[in-house]
């Protein structure tokens, strides 16, 4: 298989480029870098496993040049900080929308068939059924990133039906692991790491949302591509529990060594305008076809702290 | 009331734009005239009861200025011609999504708080569940117009929800009557003036759709955003009941005064690759504030064959 990622130096990029190399297929990571790191490449570079294109998606003959060659693509690059995008409105239309019609109009002119795509769980704004199914419905996003994700997901249901590209949309809830570059984690490293007596906490701390491994999100999206065969076909990309934004602070705290450091919560439900506080997204569908994570929310957020503490203070 | 109507000489829009003059509102129209007509408004200009505007609505300055002094906007500008966007992959992204972003800046920084918005029922796909209700999903799109209106839903609730914007969402099946642009009685008096005896349709006939008359449509409309409270409102805009191309052909036969030509099928169940053979709407949603339409399909199409055959004819 030849593989064409692109945010492939980003967070979930990174590891998918990892596992598909090891699996011995051919890897091109295509990122802009802005919030990518070639370092997380690095040794798949040197090692000869996978080629890298600095290039942004937004540039679509640099992009259709890259992706000639390739029999599938995995697109991931998104500005995946969903608050950035509450103060410029056209940074997910550009960074969200736009890069996937360019991705997907070169997937068209180079006959590339098979897609997996990054979706979000945001697309379906603060649903009133949680565990929300996949077949939950009107989509209300409140964020421009959701806005995005919705948009992407209609152009690819356009794109495969009229020319033919098959597609795996995953819909995620919070992945966490190293090379993350945003998040909840990281944000109280650093903040942490700039006050350790303080930790300031957006909201009530009660917002509650899955958390998956960025382990298992890369073992899920690889999982469905190879059993689901519907030209579309979408998936929730979570585990069904959740876990609090406190536990996370008090998990942090306890990894950073600062379990005496206060915790102040800034009130209100919301962490930010375009925060969904509660979250809880039924893993169902993939369940059915034999998958399931091997880490709960409050596993993978224990291993993703270690890691990313050890990542980020060189422990 | 001053409203804002973009897309204002086209088809719904010009309609629109009589009845809120009628009623006494403010209303300027704004329309790039790519498929409305500055006659469709000419009644309306003489009479001092509507300000045309003619400009871009990817000219973010332009409706910029010109929103500036509205309190509502009814959004209903967009590339109509379904087809047309199968030809042309870029042409639904900039006349639907992106023209959709500078309206909701425009609404942004002018704080204006409401909006009236003509979504489609394509936004469903390939439903399997008719008549489709407002909470169906997931939301598979197959055409390029589909996915831009699903785009442009999404941009409205998470304007609505960060900028405070009220949304009411209608999703239309087919609207009919005179000022159309397009559309399948157009399109077959077009093929009849050019050949009185032969009637050649696209598909095997047998596509079935619900039908409203764009009067009916523009009340709607209006009695939905009079009576719908929630900071969004999403509505089917529809008859129950379809009716089939094959009747429509004959309807429009008859009228043309052609009874004895010859009706070709192209074959096939759709009418092109985008197309969505059988459509079927719940009106539930709207008919629970109170609201049917005055004609059912057959009444809508008949009425609307009439009326566009005297408008095409000079009759």
């Amino acid at each position: 298989m030849k593989a064409f990622i692109t945010g492939g130096a980003g967070f979930v990029g990174s590891h998918m480029a990892a596992r598909l190399a090891r699996e011995g297929h051919t890897v091109t990571a295509y990122d802009n870098l802005s919030l990518g790191r070639r370092e997380f490449l690095d040794g798949l570079i040197a090692a000869g496993a996978c080629t890298f294109i600095e290039a942004d998606l937004l540039d679509r003959d640099a992009v259709a040049r890259a992706m000639a060659g390739h029999d599938l693509v995995i697109h991931l690059a998104a500005n995946s900080d969903i608050f950035e995008g509450l103060k410029d409105t056209e940074l997910d239309l550009r960074q969200g929308t736009l890069a996937t019609f360019n991705v997907l109009e070169a997937m068209r002119v180079h006959q590339i068939k098979q897609l997996v795509f990054s979706s979000s769980s945001v697309v379906y704004g603060e649903a009133d059924v949680i565990p929300t199914p996949e077949d939950y419905g009107p989509l209300l996003p409140i964020s421009f990133y959701g806005a995005s994700k919705l948009a992407c997901e209609g152009l690819i249901t356009a794109y495969g039906h009229n020319f033919g590209i098959q597609s795996w949309i995953y819909r995620f809830g919070n992945i966490v692991g190293p090379n993350a570059t945003h998040g909840v984690i990281l944000d109280f490293i650093h903040k942490l790491q700039a006050d350790p007596a303080r930790l300031e906490v957006l909201g009530d701390g009660r917002q509650a949302k899955p958390y998956l491994h960025v382990t298992d999100c890369v073992a899920g999206m690889l999982y469905g591509f190879a059993r689901a065969t519907d030209s579309v076909n979408v998936f929730n990309l979570a585990v069904e529990d959740v876990i609090d934004v406190a536990t996370i602070a008090r998990i942090v705290l306890e990894a950073m060594g600062l379990p005496d450091a206060e915790i102040a919560y800034t009130g209100g439900a919301r962490g930010w305008p375009g925060d969904v506080p509660r979250v809880g997204l039924s893993p169902a569908r993939l369940a059915s076809l034999g998958w399931r994570a091997s880490m709960t929310s409050r596993q993978a957020v224990e291993r993703a702290v270690a890691e990313i503490v050890a990542q980020e203070t060189g422990r």
